[in-house]
């Protein structure tokens, strides 16, 4: 429709075999390039009459996507996919065929760049007009955009979204009365120069490109779509690397030919382009895009970092793990601090210290019980601390956080249980201890963290699902044990409120063994509950075993706490309110549910069990003190033989720590300082002594509570051009959190006061958090909901794309199987070997080796060593395999999302090489 | 890459003022075509090597969405839309130009085929193997696909989705070592054929078209692009009926330069071409696109029904409204009944009833406090199932659910106030309302209902949020008001329960009226709370004013019910469980919130207050009767003097009726029946009338229930293709489900048994959802969240496209105001003339054409008749007020979605004809 000046004739179609688009970018791009040309972004500005006047409208801009000025509604609209027609791309071609084209113009306003420009193409009278049009109507922009609803904050906003060297490229569309044939015109400034007012922002962004489209009247909406191709063009990675180093027009046409081989078609009856597409959450890089490219252009150099954090190092030597865990973790120990300042550490802080007073309170209640109070309350909380901080401090893995776990406390009741008749409990406990660490460093200095390699997806998601169920139904045993231990009164009838009561009656004087004065002269009426039992008294009457309002009050607290921590925790993704303090609420989204309900519960007043902690440092049982003697109090055999004890209790521990290490060190985490499974071990048995010569309870990784520590710091990009989706980074390494966590715990013992007023059951409820978000992003789990899910409702996850459905299927049930089997056995006595069980777990998975191929193996789960190495050979010749993957899914393929495989990409583009070719013989000679 | 045999010398450029292939395809298309093309779908088979046989096997599908073959996963994808390479299509293009095209072919084997194929282009020897390796392979084919996992059933399925008259075309695509160069063969034959075997779907879907591309080793990934490029044009609608009607080869061409013009075209650096899109909500049908495009084919005859329901018929003739809506609502009432047979009505029904019953003893307890129980809950009961069925019968808008109203029932409490010094108040009662009748009758013939005309959308929305926002604040004084009737003892400690108790204390002998033997022989101890206060006993205790758990009980009982129900809603669009499950459950959400919760409150066993519905029928009042009658207690001036509070409730009833019609009619909610204005006031007049003879409440549109109904009764498309978007129909419009509803409002009486069970908390949850559910998809509400949104995330409404954000929050604030207003005004007195408000708010509509432009208000609202009028004149000669709605947004479009206006759609492709020229002058001439 713009009717170009004749072209000049087509030069003879090359011959067949030679690509001329991709050979001529080959030649151009490859030269050596060591200083990377700028980022661009594009302003487009189309001409438009206001009253007499012609000005300059900003009507478009891309950073990276379009964002279009809403006509009527003064707006920017949100950043989306620019949807060109076909049309425009080919018009633009034929623009950049016919148009003049100025490369490194020395030229710093706009009429004598314009004057340059058309003194190169026209030679008749009537160009002389056009430098003064696009002169005067840009100096006319700067009234224009004062008065544009646009406010500088916003444009400074706007600033922050753009890297501080980009250059704009500006891009001219405009209707004028004189022309009678378009005019195009396509400048390379030799300098960025800052042209004045024709960008929105201003200050220190420079122009490098000028397209100016000018043309007669009637075809505005065909020059703004040419305007948009050019500007969507300008913004693309290859094409504005070729516009920064065209010798000459036939680069340039060279680079669209390149972009049109590339560009996705979608059929006219099957989308409708009035859509505005959202930005994807990623788009292939440019480094990918040539590297699969037919261009090759630069060697992608991928920074390789390990690809397999969980594999711990050997090499053979003694201590040769701990010695490279030692060198890997060393260089970090400055950033391990500093890196902790951010806000969302308070968080995170607040979020673990809940967690683990918790835990500490509900352990040391049971290990009193357990123990006789040897170790209770008191004890936990100094363990806690104690070796929760050293951990932190000189650990391998500082967002493990330490804590007591179930068979550990089993073990003890076992121990206590057994040594009761003539042996010393805390003395026979110490030496456990000693041999433990002993057994500890061995396995430190030997290596045996090696193991950890069998410790696939199948073992570490089943020992973890597991972890998380019971911590679902401890929390929920919990609430439902207050509808015991506050009994409602369900057939109450407020009309016979004067029915029920309960008094405490005296009891018959020859029976009870109280001394009589105490009996005598006491008024039974006015004993409460516990001094009427104290007393012997028997309490009569309808209401003695209800209380009411208190179960209900705390399943309301529980279940509320629960359920506002989740919806907070959605709210990132909602709409409303600035991205800022969405991503605040959401990090504080269980400090916040915890206040909302401890405010409820101070406002309801009633008396729900509340947290109680400690408010002196004192051994719990006053006959012991602070130190443990380990001699005199046993025969000598027994500091021999608890080394038969210790055994079991170093397996426990090992087991336990390394398979919670292994999950903290996922690779959906992106963890980047590496891991220290052998400092880890280490430590964990150097505090295993000290505890014991304290009488502290004894302390492994928690695996749901480190899963939420690391939850609670992940990090998201923040995204760079508008519309681009935050990318997952990794999370926030260091040792900061963890200390504060211990440390705070350490001082609760000062903090009660506070503490107090925060009832149990939100803390059950933040327990039932813990559990289920620690389900979630697990492929176990995603498998599990696939059972209910119909087909075609299922999510693109790329495994099944490869693994027939079945299959994925049985595999899961054979997972749930696994856990239905340590479940019941965990109800049993044999919950004390439970870490054990991963061997178990282990076992199975070598099985399904059997029934499983490799192939589904290696979607579904990790390849075990010797068969990935044997698998390696068996493939060679297979094309097929090259699919499999490397690296397991990543987190978010799990979750669906754009789901499409990293491995797969390599494979569609190996013909595109060829493809250039043809669709430039297409053009060339059809 | 495919090296076609040399191309024919190119045709002479013809001149550019011709388009060719729009040209070609206006003639061909435009020939009458009387019977339609059918409908195709593709098939696509690719050609595999399996150990030394090569067998054929389905690689994908097109219904309208491609559907792949997932190779590993032996599954087929989601529908996506296909995303194409540009290349692909050029290579197609080329292969159509040079392959063999053989149209209206006789033949019913493959083999058969295949020889006329070769035989017209191949003359050399190797064309032999041909029809045997197509043949043969087919052959094996049938073994195939018994062992292809995907069962019957299935495939039964998938028959489903496809229309019973449409034809397949296959696209059949492999590589053979005997090659050099590839053989590409389009047939359409002359019949369409049952080629057996091929297709997935074998029974009685028939080949039309076969697309054969066979070639040399090596290019797999190439063919397969061509092989989908051809699928995916197949299923084009455009395209199918170009390939059916086409003449020979070049009309072909035409088709696919045709298609090329209209795709979309995506930069690859912004998309991912390994992202599988959704299928869009909608697309541009194959009409809308021939009819912007440059073809103009079919003029579609669009079925122009009612394009403003919500203007009232006038014609200017005494009854001519009442006459129209007769006439219009007649020709439906046989439909108005059997199209209630759905298994929607049912829950329907359950929704409604409970609503209804809840309204009719919450108002009819009132009103009996109000009026001495002259009118009471059983009077209450029998008006709502009298008045609801007679409408429901014979009403012009049967959806409306009649029920008493806040203002009647203010009218009834001042005027019981006033006659109860000496005029009876029943047979006032009776003359008002036979004056009211006699007024609405007035009100009919004159056609006065025209006033709805002026209720814009600001009118409408403004008054249905304030109803909304009264029913959520009464659900939770409500259950607020159970807190104080149901007080928590907050001081309550467990342990002192012995000092709890309310003991019932005989009054000092002296002070009591009562006589003396009926004390002196009472167990006062024994006596209930009740007994105690009746017979003037004193309650002492600290228990005494506490009711237990019950407060906390029914807060659990209402909460959870509301949100249970709500995310009932909610699972429709999860993923879990088929389709039809999920309806249903959505359908039922509310059922089986109130089963549930019924159950937990009969699980515990708690007094909670539960529905009392009476159980006998006989007026509330033993002094009256059945029948009021009109003459004989007043004076006979007060029969005439009537007359002046009759007209208050005439304006009171005629406001309140008509704005919940103007509700319900609303456009959003797409009814077909057309609406019925006069009719409906026909009838609440008459309805006025028997329920004053009778001494029964006076009845009204509710809005909120109204809306509830609607709202049970929509109506969503199965979707056609695979991955086609159900799209909202409509309203199930009939007379069933209210009849229902009201009838077993009327034989509750004898339902009590089983209601008795139904806790109120629960119904008071039942209210507030319908309170909040009726505020959702309401433009002002969703201009309201715009407030708490940052300008980024707002959705991408069209109206925020056009009109600025400021204008639009200040539109949005005038109505809060309103609505602020009223509702102070509705705490006092004024209360009475509510409905005479929405006066009140016309009148501001009226006032804001001062302060925004016709174009705002356009977008934002609905414009005023008579400006309408004027507007239009003053637009015919700017262009960009086409832009203008002519109708506002449809539902959809306000709930976000696409987001699509649909009038921009016209401006946009005013330059595809010029297009078409320009690429097609490209193709040829460059």
């Amino acid at each position: 429709m713009i009717t170009p000046p004749p072209p000049p004739p087509p030069p003879p179609p090359p011959p067949l075999s030679v690509s001329p688009a991709a050979e001529r970018l080959r030649q151009l791009l490859a030269e050596e390039d060591s200083i990377p040309t700028p980022t661009l972004f594009t302003e487009m500005d189309t001409l438009q009459q206001d009253g007499d006047e012609l000005e300059w409208k900003e009507s478009a801009r891309w950073v990276k996507f379009e964002e279009k000025v809403e006509e009527g509604g003064e707006r920017w609209s949100k950043p989306h996919v620019s949807t060109l027609t076909l049309h425009s791309l080919f018009e633009l071609r034929t623009c950049l065929q016919t148009g003049s084209i100025l490369l490194d113009l020395e030229g710093f306003s706009l009429p004598q760049i314009v004057g340059e420009s058309t003194s190169t193409v026209y030679t008749n009278d009537n160009s002389f007009s056009l430098p003064q049009i696009v002169g005067e109507s840009t100096s006319t922009v700067h009234n224009t955009n004062n008065g544009y609803p646009l406010p500088q904050r916003l444009k400074n906003k706007f600033m922050k979204k753009i890297p501080r060297d980009a250059e704009a490229s500006n891009v001219l569309i405009g209707e004028v009365d004189f022309l009678e044939k378009p005019f195009v015109a396509f400048v390379r400034l030799a300098q960025a120069t800052t042209l004045g007012g024709l960008t929105e922002v201003p200050v220190p962004t420079r122009s490098a490109f000028l397209f100016i489209l000018l043309g007669p009247r009637g075809k505005t909406k065909a020059y703004n779509e040419i305007g948009r191709a050019i500007a969507t063009l300008m913004v693309d990675d290859l094409f504005s690397d070729v516009a920064y180093k065209a010798r000459d027009r036939d680069d340039l046409i060279a680079g669209v030919d390149e972009f049109l081989d590339e560009v996705i078609v979608l059929p006219p009856g099957e989308w409708d382009p009035k859509i505005r597409i959202e930005p994807p959450k990623k788009v292939p890089s440019a480094e990918m895009r040539s590297a699969s490219g037919p261009l090759h252009l630069h060697i992608p150099k991928h920074c390789e970092h390990q690809t397999n954090t969980n594999q711990s190092d050997t090499c053979g030597r003694f201590c040769g793990g701990l010695w490279l865990d030692i060198k890997r973790k060393a260089p970090w120990f400055c950033s391990d601090i500093y890196e902790g300042f951010h806000v969302q550490s308070i968080s995170a802080v607040l979020f673990i210290y809940l967690g683990c007073i918790t835990n500490a309170i509900t352990f040391g209640g049971l290990l009193g019980d357990a123990t006789d109070n040897y170790q209770g309350v008191m004890e936990s909380f100094l363990g806690t601390a104690l070796a929760g901080t050293v951990f932190c401090v000189f650990g391998g893995q500082p967002l493990i956080i330490l804590s007591s776990t179930g068979p550990i406390l089993i073990f003890e009741k076992l121990l206590y249980d057994f040594s009761n008749n003539d042996i010393d409990y805390m003395e026979l406990r110490l030496w456990i201890g000693l041999h433990s660490c002993l057994q500890c460093f061995i396995l430190v200095a030997t290596d045996a963290s090696y193991i950890i390699k069998y410790m696939t997806r199948f073992t570490e998601e089943g020992f973890s699902s597991l972890i998380s169920f019971i911590f679902i139904s401890d929390a929920i045993k919990k609430m439902v044990g207050s509808f015991k231990y506050y009994p409602i009164n369900r057939g109450f009838k407020p009309d016979f409120i004067t029915s029920y009561k309960c008094e405490c009656i005296a009891p018959d004087q020859g029976e009870s063994s109280r001394p009589i004065w105490s009996r005598k002269y006491m008024d039974w009426g006015f004993l409460s509950k516990k001094e009427c039992v104290k007393y012997g008294g028997t309490l009569v009457g309808s209401a003695c075993k209800y209380v009411p309002d208190l179960a209900l009050m705390s399943f309301i607290l529980f279940f509320g706490t629960y359920s506002m921590t989740v919806s907070l925790k959605k709210f990132k993704s909602s709409r409303y309110f600035p991205t800022t303090l969405r991503k605040l609420i959401s990090d504080f989204s269980i400090f916040m549910s915890i206040m909302t309900f401890v405010g409820l519960d101070m406002l309801m007043g009633l008396d729900t069990p509340k947290l109680i902690v400690p408010t002196e440092v004192k051994p719990t049982r006053p006959d012991r003190g602070w130190l443990i003697m380990p001699f005199g109090k046993n025969p000598w055999w027994v500091y021999v033989a608890s080394f038969v004890p210790a055994l079991l209790v170093t397996i426990l521990i090992f087991m336990d720590q390394q398979i919670s290490a292994v999950i903290v060190n996922r690779k959906e985490n992106k963890l980047k300082k590496g891991c220290g499974y052998h400092l880890d071990l280490l430590w964990v048995g150097v505090l295993m002594a000290v505890c014991s010569f304290m009488g502290l309870p004894w302390y492994v990784a928690a695996t749901v509570i480190s899963i939420a520590h690391i939850d609670s710091l992940k990090m998201e990009s923040e995204s760079s051009a508008p519309g681009e989706q935050p990318q997952f980074l990794g999370v926030r390494e260091q040792r900061l959190t963890g200390i504060l966590v211990f440390v705070l715990t350490g001082v609760s013992v000062f903090l009660a006061p506070v503490l107090q007023y925060i009832p149990m059951p939100v803390l059950y409820g933040v327990f039932l958090y813990m559990g289920v978000a620690s389900l979630s992003g697990i492929q176990f789990w995603e498998r599990m909901k696939l059972y209910l899910m119909p087909a075609k409702h299922q999510p693109d996850f790329s495994f099944l794309r490869h693994v027939p459905l079945r299959r994925v299927h049985l595999f899961t049930l054979v997972q749930i199987i696994c856990l239905a089997v340590l479940w019941t056995l965990k109800s049993t006595f044999l919950a004390i070997i439970f870490p054990v069980m991963i061997l178990g777990l282990m076992v199975v998975r070598k099985l399904m080796d059997m029934i499983f191929s490799q192939h589904d193996l290696a979607w579904l789960d990790d390849i075990l060593p010797e068969k990935e190495k044997k698998k390696k050979e068996d493939d060679g010749d297979k094309k097929k395999s090259k699919r499999r993957p490397v690296e397991p899914e990543s987190d978010e393929e799990v979750r669906g999302g754009g789901g499409a495989h990293t491995h797969t990409r390599t494979h569609t583009h190996t013909n595109t090489h060829t493809h250039t070719h043809t669709i430039l013989s297409f053009i060339t000679s059809s």
